[in-house]
């Protein structure tokens, strides 16, 4: 049987290079020295190659908040404890979080997405539940999710990029909750890059340094008892990773097929970005990098990416709250291409540089 | 007889520490770990700081451009011709230039004033009239304009604060257009830093090898010729200023008196601000740095005026459109401080760091 996950990884098309230099042309006609927008032009050619179009959009945008615990959060590696991912669940469906402060400010919708929190709480509205189980294994004694679970949780992330393009969505933010996973995301970026635990391995929202030496040994652990095979993407993220880092996946993947440019927040989401690009490499075509996390990993994530963050803001929350922000730079991007004059137009004497 | 001028720089109050102090208070009770906002939260801190109040307000913003022409222009120290500064004017006065699109954009209103254009277009729609001469004098030569001329086009930067302050506008971003006008910042840099000339002349709108190196000739000429005193900051600025930055920096001025905050666009609205904080040095306490310009000289002032820019996207545009940029981050700290919820109200543990 052929899956939706298969048809889907068949079906990412390549950049449209040519869209994306008729772009350049276009905003070189634009009444400022020629490429005096700095990365600005240079986001605008990125959507032009992303969509396949002159007239790459902005505006209708969403941002994909994916919850789900962890089953390592048991080795004691958060400054938080575990309910704390269902209560903030509650508080994105009531809107008082940071991402829905941000997301509002930025014209973008908020999809909050339970892929399996331990214990959710009943009844919150506006929560769409894809749970794939209470929490993944602890990963430090063996998988975290079997491949079909990691396979369930990447089909949900696909159908939610797919249900947003068909209502016109063109930019989807991807962020995330779930206490304690900053330690899968090392765990994967150790596996994808090979990179030791130690120099991928972070603070996450704050822990102190024994908890940060026994997150390192946690991370080291992991990869020792599961033995990640990199030729095998979909092994590594089942072994490593989480319903909300799987479905994230997903969403790039469904976003890929349906040209559709997708922004990833921070060390988390763009860790889950990483499994995508290794399930399907034009899957890397679609993202945009929106901020620098203080994490320690993040860093090497972006480099195998090879993107470049448009923000440096010392972010260190998750949630999609850097994805957010950048949204307004991508938004920018468009609207000068599509709204500034041209020297022709405004009569303005253009030294042809 | 006490001017306006005088009056002004007597009366910058000292910056709000209680009030910030506060505000990280109020910050810290949010659903959040502590600090993990990063620079917003920083900025959110500096507005209070600046405004006076824990409740800093953000959405009231405008963009201040102000144009001039310059004498040293004859340098052939720019790839544009002169008639450009007119032409960029009557863009801004029609809507199509890349500020229009991004104060846009940004929910902040344009106020674009002639401050010395050589040859304005005549009848131009929402250009104030505050033309202190056709252009300055070539400052390679000698003074670039008289101290009455700089302290008129500082006493009307100070009223168009001062205006916009009696409106309501708690944020003012500022921007510039003078074709050449980066030859004044960069002998204004080297001035008030003491750097040669040769560390603070970048290219500008982008000119070749030559025009480069005779820009660099220009600005160590123009140091030789007016001797500037870095004791009398009038008088440097009268010296290798223009009017459109005596302008800018009046600007700084009347806002900070008014506990107005300025968001610096990049080199020359930034050497502008640098004046204003040597004519009055709690001036400097109003002031956010946007972003990063690939200008040389830059990197110089912000690190005399002691501010790590919000942004580093490459623009070398003016006009302020980075400080239009970096706005949404500033609404976004203000929004974050007043719509967040907190712990205590959404129920959400806190592990206390």
């Amino acid at each position: 049987m052929i899956t939706l996950l298969e048809t889907t990884l068949a079906s990412i098309p390549p950049a449209d290079e040519a869209a994306a230099a008729t772009v350049q042309r276009r905003l070189d006609q634009k009444t400022k020295p020629r490429r005096s927008l700095g990365r600005l032009e240079e986001v605008a050619c990125a959507l032009a190659a992303i969509q396949g179009t002159e007239r790459p959009r902005a505006a209708e945008k969403a941002i994909v908040v994916m919850a789900g615990d962890h089953g390592v959060a048991e080795e004691g590696v958060s400054a938080y404890p575990q309910e704390v991912t269902a209560q903030m669940v509650a508080n994105f469906a009531s809107g008082g979080a940071a991402i829905n402060v941000l997301a509002r400010q930025a014209g973008a919708r908020v999809v909050v997405v339970d892929m399996g929190v331990k214990a959710p709480i009943p009844g919150l509205p506006g929560v769409r539940d894809l749970r794939v189980g209470p929490g993944t294994r602890n990963l430090a004694r063996g998988p975290a999710m079997g491949i079909d679970e990691a396979v369930r949780a990447l089909e949900a992330g696909i159908g939610v990029a797919a249900g947003l393009a068909d209502e016109g969505v063109r930019v989807i933010g991807i962020g995330e909750m779930g206490i304690g996973n900053t330690t899968p995301a090392s765990a994967l970026t150790a596996a994808f890059t090979g990179l030791p635990p130690a120099e991928v391995t972070g603070r996450g929202t704050g822990i102190d340094d024994a908890t940060h030496a026994r997150k390192v040994e946690v991370v080291a652990r992991a990869l020792e008892v599961n033995r990640p095979d990199r030729a095998d993407p979909l092994g590594v993220l089942a072994a490593l990773g989480g319903f909300e880092i799987a479905g994230l996946a997903g969403v790039v993947l469904g976003a890929a097929a349906r040209r559709v440019a997708v922004v990833m927040d921070g060390f988390i989401a763009s860790a889950a970005a990483l499994a995508a690009a290794r399930l399907a490499p034009r899957a890397a075509g679609v993202l945009l990098a929106s901020h620098r996390s203080v994490e320690a990993g993040h860093r090497a994530v972006l480099q195998e990416l090879g993107k470049r963050p448009l923000l440096d803001l010392e972010l260190r929350l998750g949630e999609g709250t850097g994805a957010a922000l950048a949204l307004h730079l991508v938004e920018a991007a468009v609207r000068v291409l599509e709204e500034m004059a041209t020297f022709e137009g405004a009569g303005v004497t253009d030294a042809g540089r």
